[in-house]
Parts: C-alpha cells; structure tokens; sequence
C-alpha cells in the first residue's frame, strides 16, 4: 500500500489479506498504517467477490498499539498548544478506523499468532472473529503510561462484555490465548487460522455478498457504538494525553525506548 | 392443541410440558405452531399450580425455524403485492411468541435433543434457561437464503452477548452442543434433562407463584427489549424477505426441497 | 471501624484489606456494616498509597445477604406504616454501597472463601475483581422469601450479563465456585488469593493514583447504573417487602431461623 505499513494478498478472489508488515515499529499504529488499512479495505469493498478480509501479522507481534513517537507530537504539551484544533485528531482517526473495520460490507477476521497491546486490542476486538495460536498475548497497558484505551474500549465492551474490558483496563495485565478464548475476546485456540478460513468460505461463497453488510448493520444497531461515545472516547484521550508527563513518557519512550516507570 | 402441532402433558401438577409434535414437518415455525403455543401457555398461566414450563421435542429435530412454505406465501413477490399490509404478519406473529416466552409469569425451560436452526435459536433463546444434550446443533443459516434472524437477534444478544449472535450470524457455522453451553446460548449440558427439572423444582415448589413473573419484569427493564426493536425487526425481515430471489428460494425448496445454493 | 462489623488491615501501604468481621451474623449488612465499609473505604481515599482494596472474610461464609431482622423492622407491615417515609431507607443504603464500591478511585477486589448469598453477591459482583476458592458457594435466594435482589441484579446483570443473573434469580440454585467462574461472576479460581494480590500490586504500584479512577469512570459511562434504576430497585424492593407475609416471614426468620417455605 502506499505507506508500506501493510501488505496485501489475494490468493482467492473471496479473501483479501492484510498482513502488518512494520515488524521493525511493532506494527504500531500511526496515521500510515491507518490511511493503508483504509486503502485495503477499499479495495475489499469494490471487489464484487471478497467475501472474507484477514488481518495478521508474521513474527511476534500482531500490533503494539499507537505509535508513540506520533502521538507524542500529536498531543504537544499542554502548556504549549492550548486549544490546538488539531489536537485529538490521531484518536479520531484510530475510533474511525475501529469502527470502519466494524461496518465494512466484509466477514472481517483477525489472526493473532503474538502480542496484541493496547490499540492492537482494538483491531482485534473490531472484527467480527477472532482467530488465535498459544503464542497470542492480549493486554491493555495505557494506564501505565496515564492513558486509557478510550477507543478500544467500546469495542471491546460489545465483544467480551463489561467485565473483561474492565479488568484489563484497570490490572493492564496480559490475557493468554486460553483466556482471551475463555472470556470472549478471541473466538478459537488452535495452532493454524487455515481450516477456519476454509471453513468460514464453505459458508460464505454461498451467501450473496449484500448479506454481510445487511447483516453487520442490523447487528450493530442492536448494540450500537454511538457518535457521543465516539465524541466522547477521543476528548478524553486528549485530555489524558495533556496531563502533565504523559506526553514527555510517550517521547521519551520513541526516543530512548525507556518506559514511564522506569524513572 | 387446536391445530395438533404440540402436545402438552402434566404429569406433576407443578410443570407443563409442551412438546413440538410435528416431526415431518421439522417442527417449524408456523401460524398453527404460533397459535398452539400460545394456547398452550394460556394453560400455564392459568393453572396455580404450574411453576415451570418445559419446551421440548423428541428426535433429531427441536425446531428447523420458519416454515418456508407459510413465509413462501406471506411474502410475495415485491413486484406483485408491494404495500400489501399483511405483508410482516408472521414476522410480527413470531416475534410477539418470543416476547410472550420472556414474559409469561413461569419458568421456561427449553430441552434441545436435536437440531436447532433459526427461528428455533430464538425459541431457546427467548426460554429462561436450556438444556441440551450432546445430540444439541445450533445454527442460523438465515444468510444463506436472502434472510437474517430479525426477530432471533434481539433475545439472543439479551442471552449470550453481541459476540455470539454475531458470528452465528454472519458465519452460518452451527455451535456443537458443548459450544452453545461455552458461549451461553444454553445453560447445561447433560444426557438428560430430568435432574435439572428436579432441581429447578425443589425451588421453585417453594417460591410464592407470582414471584416468577415479579422477577422476569424486573429483570427484563434492565435489558428491554424494546417495541422499537420489535418493529425494525419486523421491517427488516418483511424487507428483505421482498428482495429479488429470497421468496422464490423459499417456494422451491419448500417444493422441491433444493436449497437456494443448490442452483 | 465504630461499629465493629469489620476490621481494617494495612501491612502494605498500598493495600486496604477489610475483613467483614461478624461471622456469628453471618456477615450480614445492615446499616452499622454499610456505615463500617463506608468508613473504612473513606480510608482508603484518603491514602495516596492505596491502590488496592480486599474485601475478604475468614471461615465458612462470606455474607449471607441483608440483615433480617433489621430488614423485618425497617419495612413494617403495609397496614401498620404504608407510606412511612422511612421505608426503603436501607435499599437506599445498600445501593449507594454498591455503587461506591463501583466508582472508588481504588482497584477493588472480593476474595471469597465461603458462602455468598442474595446482598453477598451484590458485594461481590460491585468489585473490580473477584476470586473464590473452592469453598465459594454463590446463591440469589430472594425469590423464596418473596423478595428480589433489586438493588444486586444491575451489578451483577453488568458483570455477567443477563442470562446468569436471571438464572440465579429465577432458579435460586446456588453456583459452585467453578460455575462462578466460567460464568463470569467470579475472575479467579484457585486456593489462595495472596499470588493474584502480589499479581495485582506489581503493576497497579507502576501505575499513577488518579489513573485507577479515571478508568473507573469512563468505563462506568460504557455501561451506566443511572439513578433511574437506582430509584427503582429502591422502590422495588420496599413495594416487596410491603406484601402480605414478607416480612412477617423476615422477622420470624430473626427470631426463630425458620425460614419461610417451613410452615
């Protein structure tokens, strides 16, 4: 794609691939790999025969969530930009890509075969299935760094429930596989996503292709993730991101690689 | 009952059993099945003595959903009847039923030995609690013919989160009996469902009568299924019910018993 | 505390533990123990260092649920008081506990060892986490006193959703430990919560005070307990409790520990 943050495959007109291919940033999300998953999802959306799009990640991490040198200068210290309207524009842009990913007219299935933290939990959470090996690692560590997952957390409440998302927030320690299977937040535990998507396409090439999208939409009206709620998830993220410290974590960390509570 | 589509039995004066009696036909869901259950919940709810209700069906069967013939016919052809305003009727017939489960002052018990497909996920859903033995099948093909499980959806969130009633949705794959039990579309899982029915008496023999309707009032307004609800989900099936192909697929298989993937 | 219903232990600065301290009541909440907790939690509040509150009890019960005699004595016969003012005072109480013990700026944790019944659970299911031993035993038995757990179910509907709490409600059937756990009533499972508090410590004393309230917060808006269901479980409950022999059966209960169904 353009940025080269993802690659895309097609082996089988019924399935558009997407593999984060940043393994050297962690697959981190950053206004590129955004723009790119939109482009993928695109070209899913205007081919008459993907039924299926696939998202995964080769090695060990799926994705490491924002990318903290970007948002790092996105969220300038608060003494310094005030009221900058651009300010929130990274976390608007995340909760749009979450809920694109959530409405595109596609099956939509996440392979977890590593560590998926923070924003990373949100990609998964926002597609429609979740396949994960035992290499699978989820977690949600923004409290450590002053943050929350503001968007990811809509999305993971629909998916697991109150509780799960909460207890991940509030411990930001790590589910295994077993356990995001246990507590709904990946679908299946087994060594290789293949049979699954063959499985899920024994279904699908029959299914005319309107009955995803028709589907997705009446679903989510019945648990909807509504504009206050997106309004609300990035003015608070914001808010966190400006308190004092955390943005200076953030660069500190894209520069030295050292974490806040490593002081 | 009037139209010989269940029969009803009360050994113990304590319990009604209803069981779907219309094999040859997969027990499907149509006005005459609509009417006998009702009928036959009039009774429960008219005996003192009744405490639990019992939905049951012998053989491979529990229920196949819809009737494909009865809905061939109530929904014709966009091109011939548009406007028509009997056009829903069943939808809203069905619909109302599922309600009636959730509601009616008795505990409602579904014991699944058999397949359960479409409207008959929302039949076991709309129960207070099921039982399913190892025989148990669980799926919503409705995608494959044009159609989603409007009227389902609703009491199958209620009961086993968005998750769930999403991915059965959207994949058609059917949840083995052990699935279902994981994933909360049924409670337990055993060969036979008479202890359960033991236990749920010793209890409920001694709780004052009107106290399970007080409790499903209450529990039910902290997740209403609302009347808005209700009438989208009747729209929508009426809608897509009318679209180009979906009533013929019903009509033909209904005469010739060829699935509308089968062209 | 002043009431002596608990005791408050701080070998860690960053750890409250309150053990509910009345087991020959059997942990009963009546107003002195919600007066007690409040107390101990305004103490933890006032710690900078805190970060995790334990809410435990030795030996076999956990809290057996609503005071009865209190109960029996704030609700008196409808005939004798109806329209007292006072009535529902002790709803009204027992909910703003709840509700507290959702929105303290503090990781709160429910370890269970024993018996945990009808108000128990409410305790339980208002914490951020809760871990059982095999000993945990959870059981909603309002209904065969003629009452509902109004002011537990919007807690517990969050934490396991609906089909669980009506279950329990319905039936009045206890949960083992186990089916605690899968069932989402329950996070952890195991003979000793002191590994998941050392768990829990390593990476909350990582985090900034303020973040464990700012979490609370906005994930409490993801999945709100309004004030209008606040005023209607209150109002529930006393409506309840106000029926002919309700509290005819708690005061006979407080005095004799004959329960209602033995005539």
């Amino acid at each position: 794609m353009s940025h080269g943050t993802v690659r895309v495959g097609r082996q089988d007109p019924a399935v558009l691939r997407i593999t984060l291919s940043r393994p050297e940033r962690g697959n981190t999300v950053d206004s590129a790999l955004i723009a790119d998953l939109h482009e993928a999802l695109d070209g899913a959306e205007k081919s008459d025969a993907c039924r299926l799009v696939v998202l995964d990640s080769p090695g060990q991490v799926f994705c490491n969530g924002l990318d903290m040198a970007e948002s790092a200068a996105e969220f300038p210290a608060a003494s310094d930009h005030d009221g900058d309207p651009g300010r929130g524009a990274a976390g608007s842009a995340f909760f749009g890509l979450l809920r694109r990913l959530t409405e595109t007219p596609r099956l939509t299935l996440a392979c977890v075969d590593g560590r998926v933290t923070g924003g990373g939990v949100g990609l998964a959470a926002a597609c429609d299935l979740v396949h994960t090996t035992e290499r699978g690692v989820f977690s949600l560590p923004e409290a450590l760094w002053g943050l929350l997952p503001c968007s990811v957390l809509p999305f993971l409440v629909r998916r697991t429930g109150f509780r799960t998302a909460g207890s991940m927030t509030l411990t930001t320690l790590p589910l295994t596989a077993r356990e995001a299977v246990d507590r709904g937040l990946a679908d299946e535990l087994s060594p290789d996503a293949a049979p699954l998507v063959r499985r899920l396409l024994s279904r699908l090439t029959k299914v005319d292709a309107r009955m995803i999208g028709e589907a997705k939409q009446y679903l989510s009206a019945l648990h909807p993730v509504t504009a206050e709620t997106e309004r609300r998830a990035v003015t608070e993220f914001a808010r966190l991101a400006a308190a004092p410290g955390v943005r200076e974590g953030m660069a500190r960390f894209a520069a030295e690689g050292r974490y806040p509570w490593e002081r």
